[in-house]
């Protein structure tokens, strides 16, 4: 298997822990259209790679992701016929729907402002950890454009509501970590120095977990959101009776009679109940 | 075109703001038979005026809205068949569907007590203003009736999630705004005399964004509510890709390269960012 | 019809009230098998007994519910094959269906600990009262399990939004009252002594409504679940029109002309407005 090399941002693996960095720090991280390619293709990739168990997006610097950069993209759009945008917003689409299809833990450490494509990335993590700095603003009505950007329109309103998502979407307030704290778009806010050691910590317990479930997880956060009662009930009799047949079932039983933690397939430490 | 000029209820358009404000105060703006249908007859059209940029729906006197009146429209259904009955829930839908579907931002200042069709119309808006005099009923059990009425238990499980719609659905209890505000049904709370000028501020700067832009936010939350996420995505890639054909999006860009803020097309001021 | 008399919990029936409390307390309520399929059988016999007209749910001593036995269930599952497990998942998701399919306002009163298909029960009950001893988590994980069990990953987003939901199936964590109420998964917190008297005194409250009419809230607010708004407000208008009809409205209407409290079809007492 090809190793994950990326080029156009930072990438590490510790502990069954990927951390990706975004690293244009003089450019508040913004994202050209290498990095939106190289990052929906490395998430792609890293579902085939068993060895990374959980993952965390994080920016260098000040900023978490600033979105797609001015002079890079956005200029460059005005040149482009229908055909050509919809090929862009496919591709910034592509890197969404990427982050909800890797069936791993993704950590968002916001370790500052998030806006635009950086809000929606963040968004599409399945927890975030904020730096008390940390701000996010769908601001797409400021350039003129709809609140309707990469998923948020389907994403935002299921996690922290209808009503507020409504007032960020249009509004494109960029609101403080405290604010995305109360609505439910923040798990937890942290001190700057405390966000990315604790996202990290947060995913190598996770990465010590069962591998095999948490993909299961993932995957059915997603495949349920349109399903009525009755096929969800049956999708999870399902699902959790192939998870009863991997061997981290039985390997969690046998630790629980000998009173020890579990160290689950391929996890490089036992998981630490919290 | 024809003029808007609702009879039943007090309209006004200002700075691209259609403040529509029920006006039967010694009735608490209880809903007679005619407002009903004049208020979904009006949103509907204004769906076609291009100089409304935002709405304001708030109430006269010391009530946002009672609902349905008593003895105007309550009395009158025990006389009616079936056909008779449906006919009438399907006009109290109707408004709260055109709520839903007028591609403008519809700001709620719920300046009192919101119970009943009231409460469900506050519901159905984009934003919430509350007064702290303002209070939310959805009484329905309390007229033996039940929860699901126009629309309120596909909506309020959307906004406030669905433990806290069960409770209001199923006790009718009428809640305060501070209620309100932390379950996620208020999107502020503000005192009585700000509550219509900051739902009209906020509007104004909503009607001096990106409104074709914001029609499509408006159009896609609803739109995307029951698709799953890849349709979504690419649902959105192709709006987004319309939305940056639309000449707001050049004039956003701009601006943005000349330090001034944007004066998108129609708008009567330029868009403050907050 | 066969009165309800199950044998692996106890049961009682006063004022309309049934109360269901799990009463293996030296095992902190775990269920067996046999209690997974009686408590199945009896929430679905319930459907028909018109005398029932709120539920209230328990735990005896000091657990709620610690989800599947350890000895009885989890053990015996190594034996079975896939077919076997199958058959074990969909007895406990039938268990969590029926809750949502019983056409009566379920309040859980969760005086302690609810883990694992204790947690997943209380997620299913229309309204959770807590006792501040309560406790929740979703430990599937810690089991080598998914969060996609009996439902959890269908039920849990719709009560407290994606963010929290994702946290919590994926870590396990075991929670306090207070972050329960934070999030919406506690409806109120009261102190030990006050869990069980509030929530049988709230059932008691629902029970003296109009049982019809909130038969038909409990119905919509799954049916609608996955439904867009158009059908979704058709079919409101279509079940309110069936609940005008329903003489409770004409009981709350003359009622009201009166201005004293309805007394429903089948109430014990009347209708206590909050």
């Amino acid at each position: 298997m090809k190793a994950i090399a990326p080029e156009t941002f930072r990438y590490a693996l510790e502990d069954g822990v990927a951390t990706l960095t975004l690293s244009r720090p003089d450019r508040f991280n913004a994202l050209t259209f290498d990095v939106y390619r190289e990052l929906a293709d490395t998430l792609d990739e890293m579902n085939a790679h068993d060895e990374i168990r959980a993952v965390v997006l994080t920016g260098e610097g000040r900023a978490f992701c600033s979105g797609g950069d001015v002079d890079d993209i956005i200029g460059e759009l005005f040149a482009r016929d229908m055909q050509g945008l919809v090929a862009f917003t496919r591709t910034t689409g592509r890197l969404i729907a990427n982050i909800r299809k890797l069936r791993r833990p993704v950590i968002a450490a916001v370790n500052g402002v998030a806006v635009g494509a950086g809000a929606v990335i963040a968004l599409a993590s399945d927890i975030r950890i904020c730096s008390e700095k940390a701000r996010f603003g769908f601001i797409f009505p400021q350039v003129g454009l709809c609140g309707a950007d990469m998923g948020a329109a389907y994403l935002l309103p299921r996690v922290v509501g209808l009503g507020h998502a409504s007032e960020l979407l249009f509004t494109g307030d960029i609101v403080p970590a405290e604010h995305a704290l109360r609505i439910g778009l923040a798990n937890r806010v942290v001190t700057p120095e405390e966000c990315l050691p604790e996202a990290q910590q947060l995913a190598r317990r996770l990465a010590s977990g069962p591998a095999f479930a948490h993909a299961m997880t993932k995957q059915m956060l997603e495949s349920e959101h349109t399903m009525p009662l009755d096929a969800a009930i049956e999708a999870e009799a399902q699902v959790q009776a192939i998870c009863m047949q991997h061997p981290d079932f039985r390997t969690a039983f046998d630790a629980w009679q000998k009173k020890t933690p579990p160290t689950f397939a391929g996890a490089s430490q036992p998981w630490q109940a919290k």
